[in-house]
């Protein structure tokens, strides 16, 4: 059933229900950005305090690349994309954490060229380097969305140059992470690898048509490796799978990941609209974001699971049964996206039921920003806002991602003959 | 108050309560024993399945080093000191297991000289090798308890020379261990590695003389590197202080495992008793096992927490407020240890009271073994009996050492005039 888009009494109740979406949304994203922007900038030594405790007492100096990355990449989308965020203080943020980064995010040659660091100490010496691709990966992210907006044709090449290094790592040789091979570790099709490098395609590429061919045949390989996790059938995302696609032996085979399964989702989404490909928006959505959804939302309590065993064994992550924030933000940015395009009321109807669990668990109505772990029941068990895992990304991500589809479908409800929806 | 020890009406209650505790314990026990022997032993490629469902079903086919040395050294611990464990399946199982560990648990010398394996695949093939020494302390512990029930001298020997390699490590150059050097990184006297070298000192010295003097200043160093984790004016045992004693910064600094550091207490106890040292006797009761007793015992819902911060701020392990059964094994060692020798009712309680918590929530009365993992309300979270962390060990230790210490008190209560107990 497609939705009337005319301003019929339904028409109405709907325009209703998206204006109060967009609004809390709107306002949780100032109060996030608010926040961080109060509480985590290191005027001393640049980059940015990403453990904050509850009501903003920075608890560990540590300072993970990852979340420094990503922090600058925010701050850098909201400013170029959002008018109300296009301020100073912000741009000036991103640019004390993207020379905090080149500074000091590069790690010895001696540990292979191109290596990041995985943490750093508040001043910038290297603590610890992880054998993986992501702290380049968010490398790469940060600084090209901050040449995007200052500019720097060399801070942009330096972002490719590193891609170039990761896609190396990770189609030809990974000796260069440093990590020996064993004989009996057989490479395995981890998800967030080529979730991650289309990812940084689709960033690469946004708006410069003279890179798309470059980065063309990397996509369509990411797209590929990701529709490998498809498994039984279709009816299960598996996290990992061999290299040729089939079904890994013991627990890594059957963990399922139902918020990584949903952020898959809307990447391929976004790519396949962006590509035209009408068959795989429909994969995305049925297999990448239904199947998921299903299994891992939580019939007794509500939320979405961490972690799953395709099998019904009980996983041996100790918080497997715990609801983070960012699954449910993987699924609001899924739905609402699905359904900006698809205009299909079921998958308006999942945002609603992952927007009503989110916003009733998850913001923290007095100091601002939001909690990141519960227990299954929905209480908070870890009250800090900022984490070793836990940045300036997936709650502003989701929110500013969000604001920006419900300005769309609100604009096309307003008026229905604008131009379709481009996001 | 020294309890009198005649046998007056308290006296025969008492004796009455410690009968009772050792009956539960015994058939506790036997049904650990007869679950592993059942479900564990991989009868094609010898050694161990550890990743085992709550009624037996294998899981998972990964084998765990950890995991197989200790089950080795458990089986021999308990036929070479408990009667009616000496029996030719558990020698034989021990062998099986001890043979695969020599067969496949070395990696490459590539490696480095002594490294051994983190996880094996069924067959033998190395899956992953970890920068730590803990693989290879497990393998020592399991060849020396190997030797001793089949008097393999030779087997005796390469234990030794694996005890020298780890020293090495520990004391004079890491780098064997494969993690390069970074200048963030500062050394850290983490408490797991005097605990895991004390441990081995005991294991390798107990009834031979003739090495007491060879591990004599070892034992003693790895006294001084555990007394140096008591901070706070001797108010807070700290999991990882730096390498001459002093509190770290941030998390890693603030980090308290109340489990752990009961196991130190009992760990430190039991070498001061076999040393003859009277200060130190105390020092591990007041400091290593009343402290975290005290800050680590969950006062709403009962229960030991697996990790706190001890400025109060939330740890950043998403697991640090579940019950684990492992620091309830170790609390239970160390309070009727610390009762054994010290006689104070006092102590005692606190043994009853981790008892009487411990045998209502963990034990399955169903298909036997034990849960371990609860959530902070003590329901099961995670329901298998075996995991990648869980094997047979704590569960079975922890009886084995409880029954024998109770037979000792039992033995003591009925007949006064007995030799002092000597544990």
């Amino acid at each position: 059933i497609l939705l009337s888009l005319d301003l019929s009494f339904e028409g109405t109740l709907m325009e209703a229900l998206l204006v109060q979406y967009r609004e809390r949304i709107r306002t949780e994203l100032d109060r996030a950005v608010d926040f961080w922007l109060k509480y985590s900038h290191d005027k001393q030594y640049g980059g940015f305090f990403t453990c904050i405790g509850k009501d903003g007492k920075i608890y560990d100096e540590l300072k993970y690349v990852w979340l420094q990355g990503r922090q600058v990449w925010m701050y850098c989308r909201l400013y170029r994309t959002t008018e109300r965020f296009c301020r100073p203080d912000i741009l000036e943020a991103a640019k004390s954490g993207g020379s905090f980064l080149q500074r000091f995010a590069r790690v010895q040659p001696a540990d292979g060229p191109g290596k990041c660091a995985f943490c750093l100490t508040r001043d910038g010496h290297v603590v610890k380097v992880q054998r993986t691709i992501f702290s380049e990966c968010f490398y790469i992210m940060a600084m090209d969305e901050l040449a995007r907006v200052t500019g720097d044709k060399e801070m942009q090449n330096d972002a490719e140059r590193m891609m170039d290094q990761v896609v190396h790592w990770v189609r030809i040789d990974s000796s260069g992470l440093g990590r020996p091979p064993q004989c009996g570790d057989a490479p395995v099709n981890s998800m967030a690898v080529p979730m991650m490098l289309l990812c940084l395609v689709d960033q690469l590429t946004e708006g410069r048509a003279g890179l798309a061919g470059k980065y063309r045949e990397l996509g369509d390989w990411c797209v590929t490796q990701i529709l490998q996790h498809v498994q039984r059938d279709g009816k299960a995302i598996l996290e990992n799978v061999s290299l040729d696609g089939q079904e890994l032996p013991g627990c890594q085979g059957r963990l399922q990941n139902p918020g990584h399964a949903l952020e898959a989702g809307w990447f391929l989404l976004q790519y396949a609209k962006a590509q035209g490909d009408a068959e795989l928006q429909k994969v995305a959505v049925a297999k990448f974001m239904d199947v998921p959804f299903l299994t891992g939302w939580d019939k007794q309590h509500g939320g979405l699971f961490y972690f799953q065993d395709v099998d019904g064994h009980c996983p041996t992550q100790l918080e497997w049964n715990m609801k983070l924030w960012w699954p449910h933000c993987e699924a609001l940015i899924a739905y609402l996206m699905a359904y900006s395009h698809f205009r299909e009321p079921a998958m308006l109807d999942k945002f609603t039921q992952v927007y009503d669990y989110t916003f009733s668990h998850f913001p923290d109505e007095k100091a601002g920003e939001w909690f990141g772990y519960l227990s299954r029941q929905g209480d908070v068990v870890l009250d800090f806002k900022g984490g070793p895992f836990k940045g300036f990304f997936h709650v502003p991500r989701c929110l500013y991602m969000c604001e920006k589809m419900l300005d769309h479908l609100l604009a096309k409800l307003q008026h229905p003959s604008a131009l379709p929806i481009a996001l």
